[in-house]
């Protein structure tokens, strides 16, 4: 199905979804409403990835923790199912990727709790809205993405470094590329850091560890944000006896507008 | 021991809150730094509570929740004791005030879990700062306070109404009042609702449920907040066994700068 002919609205392409008729990334999809990511972990780990992301909100935002064994998001998008409404999962044991699968219905036990986390999506899409244009995006690649030297505060099991995600903006945009991503906690909010990557502990900007090299041009300054790849790599870091998330790129869609998330 | 030779940093009180020689409430204390409600539950409900309070970030704003057992919160005041650093604290069991204390060395037990939630002195204070008189601060006497029809959302065993405070506000001083408390998220941000207290189902503005009755002036409009008693109120409601909260207006210390919560 091309992405020209596919619904608009949240809950008919999380029912196309269901039905298996989309299995691609949702980037583009949807426009104008929140993009989750998705980590889900048995009540025992529940509680320390709670604290984890409630003491790291740049990379974690919590748009909603489902109670354990609850399947639909209730909150953010009602009558969905976390199930089957992800285009594709991946399941972990013991921190390693055993293999994707199209739902989870025969995974699913009593207990497991979902986490819904902001998506750089939101911001970005600001961050067109206000003239910024974004490198990646026009040459159709991936982010960038670098493994910092700056830990996350760490809860219980769950500790590792903060991933951060770059953008080159030109010099004279980065005080507004300051201002409109800061309107959006639940998606990252603000950079984390502006120029030198070294602060960062980040030696090479054009090796990043995920995602694609990124084309800087003269004038243009790196502005790093946290990362939503951060919870998943904890998680899958801290070897959970089993997890399940979303495959990179391939998200759950809420019924939230992107504005809903502005805090001012 | 006067207000006025006291000293103002944030250790120090809690020194001497520690040494017995301060157990009255600490409005006016530490001024530019965030005082904290306190709330201590055993493990088996601390999940829930803290879902409940990421559900409710305007009524249970979290500054810091300590893992079980942990009694220094170390991030937002290290080298503090949770057990003994509040001027008065109160037990409950089974949901029913039992007693008040001056520590709780004695009533600790592993496994308890503290949870810091911001409080209304800071934005306040910013509210001052911004040249909105608060009348109750004026008149000496304690903020209104009601239970509104709004319910809380849910989360497990927890569940029951928000609780509002008023201020009256002039008329030309409400959109700069939005605006203050907006950046300040971690002390309940924007007001819930401006004008008809109907609205919140509240029947009578000079019958508050807790606090004193408000003044109000020609040319002011009722501004209603989230109120810190929400989370309180809630925790009581669903009786868990045994729970630990400050004594109200007995408030926690941090060293963080009320600015530090200040989103832009």
């Amino acid at each position: 199905m091309a992405l020209s002919t596919l619904p608009q609205s949240p809950p008919e392409l999380r029912r196309l979804i269901r039905a298996g008729r989309w299995r691609r990334p949702t980037a583009g999809l949807a426009p104008g409403y929140v993009q989750a990511n998705v980590v889900i972990l048995p009540q025992e780990q529940a509680f320390d990835f709670l604290l984890f992301c409630q003491r790291n909100p740049r990379p974690c935002p919590l748009l909603e923790v489902l109670e354990p064994g609850v399947v639909e998001p209730a909150l953010t998008a009602p009558g969905a199912d976390i199930r089957t409404d992800v285009p594709k999962y991946r399941l972990y044991k013991d921190g390693v990727l055993v293999r994707e699968a199209e739902d989870i219905l025969e995974e699913w036990r009593d207990g497991l709790v979902t986490f819904l986390l902001g998506c750089s999506f939101t911001f970005e899409a600001a961050l067109m809205s206000a003239g910024i244009a974004l490198r990646h995006i026009e040459e159709g690649r991936n982010v960038a993405m670098y493994i910092t030297s700056l830990p996350a505060v760490p809860a219980g099991r769950f500790s590792g470094p903060v991933v951060v995600s770059m953008r080159p903006v030109p010099q004279e945009k980065v005080v507004k590329a300051v201002q409109v991503t800061s309107r959006f906690p639940g998606a990252h909010g603000a950079p984390l850091h502006i120029g030198d990557a070294a602060a960062l502990g980040i030696r090479d900007l054009s090796r990043p560890d995920y995602g694609d090299p990124p084309t800087l041009r003269p004038g243009d300054v790196p502005v790093f944000w946290a990362c939503g790849v951060t919870p998943q790599a904890v998680a899958v870091h801290s070897r959970p006896p089993f997890m399940i998330a979303h495959a990179p790129g391939h998200m759950f869609i809420t019924d939230l507008r992107d504005e809903a998330l502005a805090l001012l």
